[in-house]
């Protein structure tokens, strides 16, 4: 790791503070944290060791619990020829003004031009109809973890990028109530246990509307997070894509029946933006805060100053730390500033500082910071592993906590568009589906409102969209 | 898994025999296997799950020891503006012939065209040079999973693709020294140790002649292996940059006497191009041949046919030898011949298999196959475990001593760029490196042959070219 300019040339805190400008104190977490930057081409990003590193870890939580629905990963190419595209209608609609591409190749034109993929679903397909041919051959589980590129008129890093990283699985099923059973397992089992237990974002899970819904699918379900300004951030989508790619690619199996058939089929997929609601969910003035799960550095041992003896219980404490298991780092850069290298790991949201310097060690003991609370105590340097264990213990619980308190106090429920729309603005407001209907929806977009999901009134998944379900209705990223 | 179409419709082997056609023989595996397939644009390629389960232990093995040198992973777009190519010289005269250039993007021609990045040096200097200030920032250490595009006019699955993943390593140095220190320690202690210790692929290191270094850099330094046709595959370089994109880039540091000084550079990389390598060095006339800790499935518990007796049993055998750490697949797909599905393991190279039927259960006991010698034997039931474990724990040293001795049985010391030319044409001829030269290079050409690495005699890395030195000559893919 290594500090950056303004923080070493000295000063007060580099970050805006999060109330006077949300945007601006984004971006300053984003940078002074050291996560990532904006690359040379419009809307591309750099993703700096501190941001790939809460991403490996975001990655590694995502993949295990994909591949425990049976799922196997596989890559396939990133450039897919023009007319691939074209086959679904809708899904050419939806994504050609993104498009990148490719017309120049080896040192010559390209008799057909190539599009870089915005999305896997036309070159996936066209595979799949050759892979499936019988019943035996599904549920037909793939994953992939991939780049895509999407062009980016307002582009932000992690929230928008022109290029970003992401998984996006696809399967085919043999009947419709596996792939919707398998799109609802995606989104409850993978996406929302990732980003409740592991991310400790609190997530709210629906359908999307019409207007919402991924070019080419039939329904998209979706978690949505309350961000700390009360917006919102649409984390993750699973599409029930119904046929229609099945249709356009030719993907058939011969049943049980002996019969040919169309396969049912869902896509799904989680990007870097993640990254992003992690940011701006636990994020506060002094910079990010970084759930244990997904923190580079779960510990970073601080020597206060260079001495035998202060090097000595340092390097003694950092073993002891990751004889746990946990993620260590020892900070031994004393030529640095004490309260300069204090601000950087704050700003990172590394969970828990431990302070080693003479004073304490001559009454036998080490401070312990705590990074979500900004609370120190000194501990007793025999009791330092199981202080640390039952800190780190409760900080995701405590986050996951604050950031669902703090979207319920910006929940209402409303009984009119009106109050919506007056409601929406500051927060989510929680209507009747039917008092809105696609006609509501117009006149919620021109107050800049878009409806985030529908579900039941109690939060829970509805297949049927003429079931009482409630909008969320709110400002969104 | 699924079953090709092929081997499910019954039949002999579906492997043209290796010593009839080396290229066939190769293409049947990777698609019998299932690895890999064609991508719709000429030259991209479809890594399917079982090629990149193979990938991702690949990946986990390099990424636990290029972490171990203290480097971190980030990453960087893949689109660069042209003219970033152009500031090192001789590496965009190296590239230009082998560019992908997006030249419209978002609905619109574009002002400065783009290149898909064919390696990330260009654009991961220009940040480095923004990054690099102070002696304290050196050593800069990063690495990069990413996918690259080298337009390729001779595709071969794996060995030459269009599109291909790998790693790439950046790294800033305060002096000449450190930097060379640190390309050589990439290439014995990530490079060497992953080819020999894991994929069991013995190689020879040294570096390339000026014909054969990577465009840009000062040296190059390279692990090749010998195939099972007796050619080269240059299978992972590390190259030392020197100055050069230090110079183009403005990477400049103040030394510890308070002047500025230029950065000192290293590169290197590995790619999916090492399975083909895995293929061509292990694999045998009835298919892949895997070590066990690159296996996706290490042990696959046959059931020879489905009764409650057998279930039993091999639900058990296979619960236990999980618990033991193992990768272990459960084959109850009893509806498909039992011989077809042997071959479908054997072909996909799974170290070990276990049959269990009724007859070897009424005598107490499992059959154990080893893929890599072909040899069956009776193992009593409460004796599995730990037969499978030897029978694991040697699989890799024997592939490795396997191709060891290939290599030795085709490798000669010849005196004479004659003797060199006849020799290299069915194996390696080590020959020394004054008696060939460039203008002998010249003339190896000429008859289809490459030196693939210099080093001493004995095998020793030597920086000194002028040194006595033998170079390995040899045909290459």
């Amino acid at each position: 790791m290594t500090t950056s300019k303004a923080e070493r040339s000295g000063g007060g805190s580099p970050i805006t503070p999060r109330g006077a400008d949300f945007p601006r104190w984004y971006q300053d977490v984003v940078s002074h944290a050291e996560m990532a930057e904006n690359g040379p081409v419009r809307g591309t990003m750099v993703i700096r060791p501190w941001g790939y590193g809460i991403w490996e870890l975001l990655q590694s939580a995502l993949d295990e619990r994909i591949k425990a629905t049976g799922a196997s990963n596989a890559y396939f190419p990133m450039l897919i020829p023009e007319a691939y595209l074209r086959r679904e209608a809708e899904h050419v609609e939806g994504f050609s003004p993104e498009l990148a591409v490719v017309t120049h190749g080896g040192g010559r034109d390209l008799d057909e031009p190539l599009v870089i993929r915005p999305t896997s679903e036309t070159i996936i397909n066209s595979f799949f109809s050759k892979w499936v041919q019988s019943h035996r051959d599904l549920p037909l589980l793939i994953n992939q973890w991939a780049n895509v590129v999407r062009w980016e008129l307002r582009p932000r890093l992690f929230l928008r990028t022109t290029e970003f990283l992401w998984q996006e699985g696809h399967t085919v099923h043999a009947s419709e109530e596996d792939a919707q059973g398998f799109a609802l397992h995606v989104l409850e089992h993978v996406y929302r246990e990732t980003m409740e237990s592991v991310a400790a974002i609190p997530v709210l899970t629906g359908q999307k509307t019409d207007k919402e819904r991924f070019a080419g699918a039939v329904r998209t379900w979706t978690c949505e997070g309350m961000m700390g300004d009360a917006k919102a951030l649409q984390l993750g989508t699973s599409h029930e894509l119904g046929q229609n790619f099945a249709r356009a690619f030719d993907i058939r199996f011969s049943n049980e029946e002996g019969e040919l058939a169309y396969g049912w089929q869902t896509s799904w997929g989680v990007s870097t933006r993640l990254i992003g609601g992690l940011i701006m969910v636990h994020g506060d003035d002094f910079g990010l805060r970084l759930p244990p799960l997904l923190a580079p550095v779960q510990v970073v041992v601080m020597m206060v100053r260079d001495d035998a003896g202060v090097r000595s219980a340092a390097e003694t404490l950092a073993e002891d730390l990751r004889r746990e298991g946990w993620r260590v780092r020892l900070d031994d850069r004393t030529d640095l500033g004490f309260g300069r290298r204090s601000v950087d790991w704050e700003i990172k949201g590394v969970p828990i500082r431990l302070e080693v310097g003479p004073r304490d060690l001559s009454e036998g003991r080490a401070t312990l910071v705590q990074r979500h609370r900004r609370s120190k105590e000194p501990v007793p340097l025999p009791g330092v592993v199981e202080a640390v264990r039952r800190a780190l213990g409760s900080v995701a619980e405590e986050l996951r906590a604050e950031a669902l308190s703090f979207r319920e106090a910006h929940s209402t429920d409303v009984d009119t568009l009106a109050e919506a729309v007056e409601v929406g603005q500051t927060g989510f407001a929680r209507v009747p589906w039917k008092l809105v209907g696609p006609e509501g929806e117009e006149e919620l977009a021109r107050q800049g409102l878009t409806v985030r999901c529908l579900h039941g009134r109690d939060g829970s998944l509805s297949v049927d969209a003429s079931a009482p379900l409630v909008a969320e209705v709110g400002r969104t990223y």
